[in-house]
Order: structure tokens, then sequence, then C-alpha cells
């Protein structure tokens, strides 16, 4: 396998998701493995995180087929995290219904050594404690994605405003972007982020896409329009993982780049929500993601 | 005056509007104020509404301004039509307080005859019938658009879809869509609607811009993002406004064509929100509208 050019820290979470038409237990998910399973079209990825060792050799075998490095994968004596939650009939909001963090209590993302020197970093939704952790331990990186939500905003906010002080890009939900500076407009408040230290922030609109800002401009990346999904659960994270994997493979990060990256990003995701947990993209071909990505540029600008 | 190219038939209304900040009574509304006003920035336009002889000359004189031809507006004895409506917090929705038809409650979209043989014609949001009885009138037209909304698919769903079945382009809010079709997914409600006759469906959604569907293609039109908007009142109408002006001025129909009518549609529906009613338009400079129209487009693709 070729060396790792992106790392990836999150969640791994045995998920049990219900929707307006679906129910479905037992789903792989986590932060980690969506976005891990999103990059590792793009670029040779890393994953950190933890499992129990109730975790199933399937879902083992699922990212070994995806080609994810799981040297930084750790297996400890436990149960594995467990998430529930139902969506409403919009598919936008969803209620958590449970949550047992089992093993995920005391994680620690340690980092193998082989992974310390890894230009590309996604710090996925976890503790902001837990993304500092991995902060200290990386030496030259070339660019750092941090993702949050609204509960860190909330109950750990001095080490959320330390970990953006310290990355390249800060994504978050507008609604989020909104709670975290005050702001009630969106533009506002990624520009209020931007005064906090990351050179770029991209607000998530779920189904509307993506917006990046840097200090002088705004980049918009729409979502594909489906016309069918059924689980939006990872969207997020799929887009962060295709984003920051799509930046890894180019290895240039001018607005052109992070551009096609955002789109990637989209496209991605647009997948991964078309069937429950990675189920979508497990089948995916990177033949399919080129055509979307070209249909979607079509979308766009048809001239 | 150039010989009218683009004829706007629909509301004149003289509104009070709340706001999570604000409230204005005494604002000059109604969606054909709105797109008349935006389409005046590229082709001459005629309206065609009612107005009472209450109607106050401060608004007369605004139209004229805008250099809108008013051949086809009638003012008749009574009280011209009035709406109040306050926007909930986050901007979107609004509820309304009152609607006061008064003069419109009797109005006859009649054209006059130097409009007749206009090959530009835009349906605003009026009544089904009314807008059934201005196709009725038109002769050899190039391009007629229809506005609707929830009101008139709940109660006046068999002459909304005769309607429908008349234009070249249809278009609505995407729950709106959903509404009139039972499709919860917006893209298969588009392309139901495509199946009612109607060459384009455009799907309006509000600070997430607008989708326009043909039979074999998509696209999309952001919105431009503002740190800073006052009423959304009449931002589809300025969105139709500026879309149809725009399609009249270049004269053709191609997918370039359209995409170039979105974008300048989405960025005078912008330069729209910014203040009350026609407050903004009213200060509007064409050299404005192609700055913010480049800029729009380089977000969208900074190569």
């Amino acid at each position: 396998m070729a060396e790792v050019q992106l790392v990836v820290v999150g969640s791994i979470g045995i998920d049990t998701i219900g929707t307006p038409t679906a129910k479905r237990e037992d789903v792989l998910g986590g932060s980690v493995s969506y976005a891990c399973a999103a990059a590792s079209y793009f670029t040779s990825v890393g994953m950190v995180g933890v499992v129990g060792n109730d975790f199933p050799d399937a879902s083992m075998a699922l990212y070994r087929q995806f080609g994810i490095d799981l040297e930084g994968l750790q297996v400890v004596p436990g149960e594995t995290f467990r998430w529930s939650g139902v969506y409403h009939d919009d598919m936008n909001n969803r209620d958590t219904i449970s949550t047992d963090l089992n093993v995920f209590a005391d994680f620690s993302p340690d980092l193998p050594e082989a992974y310390r020197a890894t230009p590309y970093v996604l710090l996925g939704n976890i503790s902001p404690d837990l993304q500092l952790h991995v902060l200290d331990q990386i030496k030259n990186p070339q660019f750092i994605m941090a993702d949050s939500m609204d509960l860190w905003i909330n109950v750990a906010r001095d080490d959320l405003m330390k970990v953006i002080s310290r990355v390249d890009l800060l994504t978050l939900n507008d609604s989020e972007a909104r709670l975290l500076t005050g702001e009630a407009n969106a533009v506002k408040a990624a520009r209020a982020l931007l005064e906090l230290g990351p050179r770029y922030v991209v607000l998530k609109k779920g189904e509307h896409g993506a917006l990046l800002f840097t200090q002088d401009t705004v980049v918009m990346a729409p979502a594909f329009p489906l016309d069918h999904f059924e689980d939006p659960t990872g969207a997020g994270d799929c887009f962060a993982g295709g984003f920051m994997g799509a930046l890894a493979r180019a290895r240039r990060h001018d607005t052109v780049d992070l551009r096609e990256a955002l789109l990637y990003g989209s496209v991605v995701a647009s997948f991964g929500v078309e069937q429950f947990g990675l189920d979508r993209l497990a089948k995916l071909t990177a033949e399919q993601i080129d055509e979307r990505f070209g249909l979607l540029g079509e979308m766009i600008d048809p001239a």
C-alpha cells in the first residue's frame, strides 16, 4: 500500500437509523468510517479510531475493501460505540434516541509513528480535546481540516476555539456557525470564524450544498440534485472525506483546486446518502464519481 | 419609449411588513411591482394590474422612474389591494395578518391592443383564471412564464393545471412543487411538472437559489450570499422579472441563455431583499447588476 497521505480521526459507531420510510439496525457508521471511505477514492488514507472486540469481522473487511490503512485503528476490550436516531419527515433534522459511548469513552487518538508526518489531516467530529491531542502529535502538516458540531460548541467551547485557531480549514453547518459566533447571518458568521484563525471556512448546507469562504472570496459547491436518497447520515463526513481526499491527490491548494475538491466532496456525499450506511460507497467506482462530477459541472456552467 | 418586449401581469399591493428587527407600513409591493421593476433593467416592460384611486402619486412616479410602460395599468374607483404579514425569526417563513382585496376583487386583466403581440409574457402570481384570461388574449408569444403559489394549488387546481399546460416555463417554490405533484422528492416533483406540459420548470429555493429542469438536464443558479438583508418580500417576483427581462434582452433560449437569465434573476433578487419594498431596486444601476453577476460567476467557477 502507498504511504498514507491523509489521516482521518473520528468516531466509529454501530448505528440504528430510522427514516420516514425505513429502519435499519447495526449499520456501520461514525464520522471516520464515512470520511475514510469517501477519501479512499482519491488518496491513500489512514484511519484513527477505536472499536470494541465485538466489532464485526465483516465491517473490518469492508474497511480493507476500501483500501483504508488500519494501523491507527485501536481494537480494545468492550463494546463498540452505538448511536440510534430517527429522522423527521423533511429528512434534514433528526432526534437522537440513544448514545452508548462504550469503548469510545476512554478513546485516546494516539497516532502511529508512521502517521505523524502525514501531509493531510482531517479532524472528524469528535470532542475538541481529542482533536487537540491529535494536533499535538502531527509534524509539518500541509493542510488540516476540522469538523465539529453543536454539542461541542455548547459544552467545550474553549477547547474548540483552540482547535479552530490551529487548523487551515474549519467546516460547520450554517446553523452551527451561527451558534458559535452569535451572528444571525450565515455570511457574517463565516467571516467571524475566519477571524479566529483558519484560512478557510466551509459552511455546509446539506441538500443545498456548501460555501467556502476565504478572506477575499467565496466559492460555491451546490449539492447534486438527487431523485432518490435513503439515509442522510454521514453526508457531512463523506463531504469532508471527499474534499480532503481530492485535495491530497491534487497536492495544491489554489482556489481552483479548492473548488474542485468541494465539488468532489459534494459528489461523493451525494452517492453516500443514496443508501444506508456505507452500502452505496462500497459499490462506487471512480468512473461513477467522475461521471457525476462532470454532470455537476455542466449543471453549474453549461456554457 | 421602445415597444414593449415583456408584459407582466400580477398584483399591486400596499403592504405592511414585519420582520424580527423592523416594521414598515404602506410599502409599495405586489408581484407585478417587483417583477416589472426587476425586468426594467433588461428590457422594455409593460405592467398589467389594477390600483384604486387612492394609489399614491409617489408610487406611480416610481413606476415611471423605472421606465415601466403603464398603458395596461388600470386605475379604478376604490381602494388599492392591501396585504400585511410578519416574518418568522428565520426570515424564510411568514404569517399573513390580513388581506384586503379591495379593487383587486374585480380585476380583469385586459391587455391593451399594443400588448397582445408582445413576445415575452410573465404571468405573475395571481389566480389561475386571471392567468388564463391573459393567455386567451396574447398572440404568437415567444416565451411565457407562469408563477403561482400554494393558495391556488389548494383552491383552484383545475384552472392552474390548464395554465401549466399552456406555458413554456412554470416556476414554484420547492414546497409548492411537492404539494402540487404529491412527490416528496423535489427532483421527482420537478420532473412530474414537466409531464404537465411546460418545457421548463424552475424550482425556487429562496436563499439557496434556483434549479431549472428540462427534459434532459438541470441548470443551477445559486443565490448571491448576502451579509445583510432586510425584507424577503417579492424576492421570487424579482427573480422571475429579472429572468424574463434578461431572456427578452437575449432573444434566445438556448441552455446558456437560460442559465444567464437565471443568474441575472438571482442577482436582481439579491439586491431586492437588501431593503424594504422597492427601495433598493429604485437606486440600483446596470453597472451594479453586472458587477454582482460577475462576482457570482466567479464564485461558481473560479477557474
